[in-house]
């Protein structure tokens, strides 16, 4: 990746209260440096190691320009190798995903072991070396069941350091024998910073999302729709006298929770919290009745929701009976891939145990309403008359991560 | 806009008697700076106010990255405000038209009163004063029933200027109780001055428009075939003995006549004329047969037709019972909109007073043909072979828009 | 064409034995230097002027932002002319071929012979000089019935010393008297470099091409698959131990033998071959069995086939019953027209004596599987780990061919 120190304009400043100005949401060279920030210097929460279950299964992820091979080789262990052959630069695998016993490029059959290593190279000269040839990787961890990859040339950030937090968050939903029930993509023609200010908000969810509406209780929307720090400090503390009461009692019943938030010099912007859905629902479906067998440790319904942000293009919300990933992989300075990732108990049967289209109803909704107003928002952004307004009350947790993005991109902050 | 000062190009020369180098009909930053000329130093007719009666009716209009808000307010005033949120920059209406009672964003509400001023923003800090974020506006003025924007950040160029030449001419048309009859736009993948200069002369109608041929005298399709000064001033004198004729006669009977075209050095490179139609014809029709009620002040046919160029991109064809507004708009550096809006008496009823195909057919034919040999043209400017040739002596009228260009532009003119 | 001088990148360099550097497969201003080069240094081979028989017929040829006609005179002399009117620059052509006794551009009228000439244009000023305003041409020779056109705006390189020595390989076929069967347009989503190193390895051919190693003998691919200098000197030494049998035996039955190949010094990179098919195959035909009417000298089959590079972008090969010519035309960073143009004997007759969808076949099949594996290199190349690895003993031309890019765009090369 490229360009991750380079800053783009050295006129532009943050107004700490409000989002950026317009230009960094549609200027292409800030985007090629923002892709070049993102890819390394976050780990990048790319699927569930569900979906490649056996040595030689694979699939491919797309960032950039770049076009990785995600395989389990012959020890389990997962590796993220450059899709490039090393003869003449060929793509190695051709179908979005599949399985394999040897990576064999269809254009002059060099092949490659499922560790990376060069296998078989036709008529070289006498004097090649197979092993100054074994394919390119990408940083990669396998984390309660989630794959990570991270970019950087060099060293990776520590990945310690990065999920040591959200682990017990994680560790109650037994991620690790999860499986994907279903998957869908949301391509939104919006810059990925839009993407993810609207997904750290919900000051929009009443005129915008009736069906998540109808699940959540207001007042938590408000004070935590995005997770913690999403409102002010004020909304927050009249929130919390109520959770005074709730998290002992769960916590007596032998359920997990919890909350923390990053502020916006963290270097990952991260948060977790596991709060009450509301309405008495047991988890986050129409009508909160339960969608699929209890997950992990969950032996009944808490009635209650976990939202992390491991930064802010990867999420994961999980109820006691199913959870989503979320990536937002940013493809061009207007275009956004929104991916959601449905995760149920490996043991589920499908038909019998959960309903797909039950299973998605919630979050397809609000991710198709989600589309339209941040492709909307994209296109005023886009005119000359925008400038920052005030964020609202219920805005703060933007207000950061834009002051967040501004700290870590070199942007002076004028608070 | 951007860029209405910037010298793209400090080489290039225009030779006073042919087009403009290849570059300045396909340059992107030309372009832009174009654009910018245009929007900051142009009246635009973008529309007749028919299309919006009632207060709360609006419509959009989009020019380069900005969308606006054309809407009449409750004392019928009418303003153009940026389709963009003072809160984050979302548009605000979606729709190309409609009715609203109060501007309401849909992504979080913000609601702004017909006149523009903020009404009703949820969960702001308490130091909030709505009163700062009024919907930005552009300059727009409503003059004999059509709509002209223009966009200067500071003062927009003084109006009365702008219109007052032509106002004897608009007047008899009663274009305030016209209304739309239908309206088309003919999608031209040509850079804007090559759609003017096609406009701008008649040279190539003998070979490109029969239909129009059919209906116009060919002498003064010459003379006289786009305007006043679009012939060489011998073959204008030659046709003007004929009008030495015409235009007493038609004065005796009450009938308005005139005729005026500005020189290259004008802010606006406007003309006006009342010219006969020919071959006995009452009215631009296909064999000159009334098509619609006479407007205005007409109480009978006088066989003419007043034909007004506001701006090379604004231009106003009216006959006694009908008239047409052409709006060009730039939309890249080899694209632009040509419109048409075809406008009748207010009272005329379709069906019953007029037919749209009838209506429509002199003109929907004469732009298809045009569309398609202004892109030809485009394709071969393009070319390193492309050189500008002497214009002919019925293409007097674009060396002056070329002349007039290359003023305002700062390219030297080379005579 | 311009920019052919301009060197893009001042420190990337080529290490000999490798292919180049990843963004000379995709840098647009490489690209646009890479054109003119290609058109101002180069013959292109572009068509058959078994296309345009009589006087007054035409083809348009297409490169870069160049549109050209092609045409035949009154005197059977071919012609280049841009197809830009002289006065204002409009395409005068706009089929992709045709007949026309004058050329008359359809904005205007203005009219030129058939050898460029300006012959009408009305209306014009009395100092008016017709002869100034022929319509510009470009370099084109026709040699044994191809046609070959060179942009340079000056002299264009020696045709002689470019077409020379490939005469006698051509002269056998009888291409003067030979007719296009059927063409086809394989557009390829790839650099044109990448596109000519494809064509010039058989490494590939064993992984990607089954239908033609089922025509071609597996020793010959991989030394001499994509003629001389294809493969190490070793293994070309190895086969030529056979052809040490073969081309005396060849000569002493009268039929043609040789081959050349340049070294990446020379100008045009060219080489041509007669080689044995092999498996005793008459001609390039699946189960080698004949296919049309013997072409030109050949009164039986010599069961081998000729291959001509006449520079990296213009090919032709050549059976005793049919040939192909192939043409390369460059249309973006990452797109190709690959085009195969198949001739056979003028007096041949379609459904009788030969049958299209057959002599199609072998060709048809391999292009449309070389554009999938040159999209494919493209895809990888694009990525930030792409780096060239070593070429094998049967890519020796491309290493080659990769030098005498170097050389002439003035990279320097590592060796």
């Amino acid at each position: 990746m490229n360009d991750k120190t380079t800053r783009v304009d050295t006129d532009a400043t943050l107004s700490y209260g409000g989002s950026l100005p317009g230009h960094f949401y549609s200027d292409a060279a800030i985007f090629a440096a923002d892709l070049g920030f993102l890819c390394d210097t976050q780990w990048m929460l790319i699927d569930h190691a569900s979906r490649i279950p056996n040595p030689g299964d694979y699939f491919l992820f797309a960032v950039g320009k770049e076009n990785l091979i995600i395989i389990r080789d012959r020890e389990n262990a997962v590796h993220a190798f450059y899709n490039v052959c090393r003869h003449r630069g060929s793509r190695i695998c051709r179908e979005k995903d599949g399985h394999v016993n040897l990576l064999v490029c269809p254009y002059h059959s060099w092949s490659y072991a499922l560790e990376g290593q060069l296998r078989g190279a036709a008529s070289m000269a006498d004097n090649f070396e197979k092993s100054r040839y074994s394919l390119r990787s990408a940083h990669l961890r396998v984390e309660q069941g989630f794959i990570f990859i991270n970019l950087a040339t060099a060293q990776p950030p520590d990945f310690g350091q990065f999920i040591d937090r959200t682990l017990p968050f994680l560790a109650p939903h037994g991620f690790e024998t999860a499986r994907i029930a279903t998957r869908k993509t949301y391509p939104t023609d919006a810059n990925w910073k839009l993407v993810v200010e609207n997904f750290l908000e919900c000051y929009h969810c009443k005129a915008a999302h009736q069906t998540f509406c109808s699940v959540h209780s207001s007042e938590k929307l408000l004070a935590y729709g995005a997770g913690p720090g999403s409102a002010s400090h004020e909304l927050a503390t009249q929130f919390s006298s109520q959770l005074v009461t709730w998290e002992p009692e769960a916590a007596a019943k032998g359920f997990f929770t919890g909350r923390f938030a990053d502020d916006w010099h963290a270097p990952y912007f991260q948060s977790a919290s596991r709060l009450p859905i509301g309405h008495g629902y047991a988890t986050e479906s129409v009508g909160g009745v339960p969608m699929a067998p209890l997950m992990g440790d969950y032996t009944q319904y808490d009635y209650a929701q976990t939202a992390i942000t491991l930064n802010p293009i990867s999420h994961v919300l999980s109820s006691s009976d199913h959870a989503i990933a979320f990536r937002f992989t940013p493809r061009g300075p207007l275009t956004t891939d929104v991916e959601a990732i449905w995760l149920v108990r490996d043991s589920a049967v499908e038909g019998t145990d959960y309903d797909i289209a039950k299973l998605m109803r919630v979050w397809d909704v609000t991710l198709s309403e989600d589309k339209v107003i941040t492709e909307d928002n994209q296109a005023g952004v886009l005119s000359t008359a925008y400038t920052p307004g005030p964020h609202s009350r219920h805005e703060a947790r933007i207000t950061d991560f834009c002051a967040w993005y501004a700290e870590h991109r070199g942007v002076p902050i004028n608070t």
